[in-house]
């Protein structure tokens, strides 16, 4: 597994570490808020505290897209907001298809975070005839059958799988013979996909572990200034 | 936004960074794992690749734990193991609390990986008045006006905002006037607590950015090894 990924054909030949391209939406969202509250200019030092890094790690990070601050001046909130949106691919259309429309699914299928950063949800898909022509927010529910042709009629680029955990490994099979190229799984479990295949996992549970850390702290008597008081 | 924490109760002050708290719960999840598979030691680099970091940040982190592996043989998988949940506050049981019902709220009283970590959902709130009374895995969803009796009842650790982006703000509140230490939150805003509140928030899209990072590097033509193929 590298940790760098060799970009070949930008203008530049550029290496972004896995760690950096993880911590770009986060600075991507703050910058979203800055620019929500007509802030035009940031410096390193100020992003750091709004997304809990250190500076010199914030610079070092956008120095990866060819971007330096102006010294004493900071960075350009808009053209950092466009560099990183570009940088993630958010500056086009990613079709979606979510597969398991459970209540994750339903969530996620109602989710507007999503539509404002180019995802926009194209296809939904259930194992249960129940679920099957049911519409969310305009989007009827499809069989698995069906999954083959809308991935070629819509072009799916990411499969969110929200099924349980002893079905997963069988749904990202169905998407990986379907074309789609990247998967969001959000079952408990790991699953294996062929190497061109990316996948990442969100358990929801990590964040409660690190929450219980700073929790613990606070049970122990330690009083801990706050590590995150705007989040 | 301090980076670092104090820890002055413990028999040894140390000094945790951030950063290795939110990749605790990662190298755990990874340990699980192991452990499951009756792997009994295992190398930084093995954790390494597993886990998306590199070798070296891995002997880091865990020398803030105390913990030094064996040179050539590596840690032993058990021990890490409770080393890491009794860093985390694992070992105890924390009482959660999930305000908002909604398909979000359904799925997080659901998910199952929760209640394996130590986090015990113990109550439900919901603000509306045709959700009251509904019971999710044997726990009835009450009215707002009941959560500072429940809280001084139950002492509850952490709540869970699950509600419209419009009133997490009011709920956040609310949950910190009734004693809640440690706040998760999913609503798509931001959110002011005191410093003495511990506050995370979840953005379900970041994952879906980092996918889109790779899923452009592929749609550029650049075959990139796949970054992480098993997760």
């Amino acid at each position: 597994m590298p940790l760098f990924l060799l970009d070949m054909v930008g203008p530049v030949s550029r290496r972004i570490p896995e760690a950096t391209v993880a911590r770009l939406p986060v600075y991507l969202r703050s910058l979203v808020e800055l620019a929500g509250a007509n802030v035009t200019t940031v410096s390193s030092e100020r992003l750091a505290e709004r997304c809990g890094v250190n500076a010199a790690k914030v610079r070092k990070d956008l120095s990866h897209l060819g971007t330096y601050g102006t010294r004493g001046v900071g960075y350009d909130v808009d053209v950092l907001l466009s560099q990183i949106s570009r940088e993630l691919g958010l500056t086009q259309d990613w079709p979606v298809a979510i597969v398991g429309l459970g209540n994750l699914g339903h969530a996620l299928a109602n989710y507007r975070g999503f539509g404002a950063r180019g995802f926009h949800v194209v296809a939904l898909f259930d194992a249960d005839p129940r679920r099957v022509g049911e519409r969310i927010d305009g989007i009827s529910i499809r069989p698995m059958e069906d999954l083959l042709a809308v991935a070629a009629a819509t072009h799916i680029a990411i499969g969110i799988i929200a099924v349980p955990a002893a079905v997963a490994q069988q749904v990202a099979d169905r998407l990986v013979d379907a074309g789609v190229h990247s998967i969001l799984n959000f079952a408990p479990t790991v699953l294996t996909v062929p190497a061109r295949v990316s996948l990442r996992k969100v358990d929801l549970s990590i964040e409660l572990q690190i929450l219980s850390f700073y929790s613990q702290r606070l049970a122990d008597g330690v009083d801990d200034p706050a590590h995150e008081a705007t989040a």
